[in-house]
């Protein structure tokens, strides 16, 4: 009977799934990409979670999240020389631009970008490739704190 | 020996993974966003879960999910002229066109866009931020039925 | 007390989350769309969850992920075509271009689409519909290997 009950409870204790929500703010200075990699890291340590994903969530409409080459800072500089040709400031048929011109194009950026990405992680690391680094996106020109949720969850 | 088992029901009750996979579906009346926050909310206190994520799928390949500004709804207007210039009908280079003008632009317009989002839930709340709002966002002109799948995974 | 010790041991069981991770390969021959959609299936009937999620992330910088329509080719070939034309090699403000003309574009394109997809479980099955399938897409000429990290969670 004790081992029936010992057996159980290591049935547990093994596949005790753990879920672990934390938050942190970033704050930007600008348009441009800020890695964030380090923070989501430290999170999944935190967790104690070998086996199972993050998710990374931004809670804005005017930044966003990208998976991005984290090597050769040109890269990301060509990346927003790019979305700054694709999604023009001042286009003509735009109304919303309350808050300026960098106001509409920076919701276009943040739709044809992320708001949440899902790692995978397997004996308690981030399963992100070598190149790879995680960024918050921002794309209003005046300073803003930006809030990120992250979700650990696994066994 | 009852006291351990007691200890050991209380554990597994504590953190009790809930799973709950629920469908709705959207009717459509042409090209456009259509909100579907208040469904995914309403599905995630049906959970229970208190700390956790919710995945939103969309089943389709001509329609896709988005996260965006849900205060004005100029904002909304504006991407979409957006999209009708980013990716614009009868591009000569078009093969796929047996649905009419608008059948190839909405499969790029959903591989531009997302087609399944994921959100934390902490204190049994879904974590969007003040002005965020989760959209069907349908490229077809002609009324359709959109099936939308949502998952709650948390403890 | 042994039928309350059963009935524990039931209620883990019946719960019991499962995490399983595991990834594969998909060697390209230069640019286009790879499907996967069977290879991420069988990962998920190996799990033998029936309630939960599947995660696909890739581990690159200059490939993603797209869902997209598995029946008609052309649509796969229009996709391609469109993204030749809105992310053109050689645009003369590129600076990244140590890997070749394109280098730069692999990485935009890449940020455009989806670095990590999240599919519903049910029944054991996942819930793409009709017409969804997965696929890699590759943006670099040359041959690569690609590393997908696939997780399956859930009950």
């Amino acid at each position: 009977m004790s081992g029936s009950l010992d057996c159980a409870r290591d049935d547990v204790d093994n596949r005790r799934m753990r879920v672990l929500n934390k938050s942190f703010a970033v704050s930007t200075t600008g348009k441009g990409t800020y890695e964030i990699t380090d923070k989501i890291e430290a999170i999944v340590r935190e967790s104690e979670v070998e086996n199972g994903v993050v998710t990374v969530f931004t809670q804005h409409t005017s930044c966003s999240l990208i998976v991005m080459e984290n090597a050769d800072p040109t890269a990301r500089r060509d990346l927003e020389k790019f979305f700054d040709r694709l999604v023009p400031e001042n286009a003509d048929y735009f109304e919303h631009d309350a808050e300026g011109a960098d106001d509409m194009p920076s919701h276009i950026r943040m739709v044809l970008t992320r708001t949440s990405e899902t790692i995978p992680i397997v004996d308690g690391r981030m399963q992100l490739g070598t190149w790879q680094g995680i960024f918050l996106f921002e794309h209003r020109r005046a300073s803003h704190r930006r809030k990120i949720v992250v979700t650990v969850m696994g066994q």
